[in-house]
């Protein structure tokens, strides 16, 4: 298998309450179909759909909550970070964690979208974006 | 906020089990760092993480089971389709769903990882990789 992730599908309950909350934070539909939203993020897709057709899609028993699964999004500076957990807050998500210096050295926060699905918003200068937004291990 | 997925974190109960699972199905690790392990994966990183301090980190109540989120990994052909299924299966994944045509006209099947996170290996020819393995919408 290959190094790669194509696509993280998040299920949410209402596709089109979801899409808003993305929509408000910034983000910009790829495409919609069958009630299934795309978005182009990187090399790679973001997908919002109806977290009972996923997990019947997938053969899963869904027992609500979270699932242990958390996304990062990393930004190039502190005021970065505020001001996207700002614009969550703003948007209607619960802010998880206030943004603060974590423990790796770096300056964090991180919320909640509306189906409880975690982001945590961060500056690491440990680890820096590419010019690209994409990001690079130090080689070993 | 910029439209991007830097690092997915997996929860997981034992993470040098969990790493011997990744490796087994032909993962490099990149990095080990306290108990915390990263992978490359294209421009973004996968890490594996204790769920507990995961959960703790970002302020969430764990329950347990799945939480809604699901990964896919697409690939060129049905035949590696079927190869990556088989080599999770010989990891000791659970297939969640056997490698079948779907419903939007692709190929694919579903392994559920030690720790219940489900990957969708697919071959979708209306969403073809790029050769560099990323992966691009049509221009709306």
């Amino acid at each position: 298998m290959e190094q790669r992730v194509t696509i993280v599908t998040l299920g949410v309950a209402d596709v089109a309450a979801s899409r808003r909350f993305y929509e408000a934070i910034g983000w910009t539909v790829g495409l919609e179909i069958e009630e299934t939203v795309f978005f182009q993020a990187g090399g790679m897709l973001l997908i919002l759909w109806d977290r009972e057709k996923l997990a019947a899609d997938i053969g899963l028993e869904d027992r609500g909550g979270w699932g242990g699964v958390a996304l990062a999004h990393n930004v190039r500076s502190d005021g970065d970070v505020d001001r996207v957990i700002e614009e969550a807050r703003t948007a209607g998500a619960r802010i998880a964690r206030e943004p603060a210096v974590t423990f790796y050295g770096g300056y964090a926060g991180v919320f909640v979208d509306p189906d409880g699905h975690p982001w945590e918003i961060a500056c690491n200068p440990g680890l820096p974006l590419i010019e690209d937004g994409t990001i690079g291990l130090p080689p070993s």
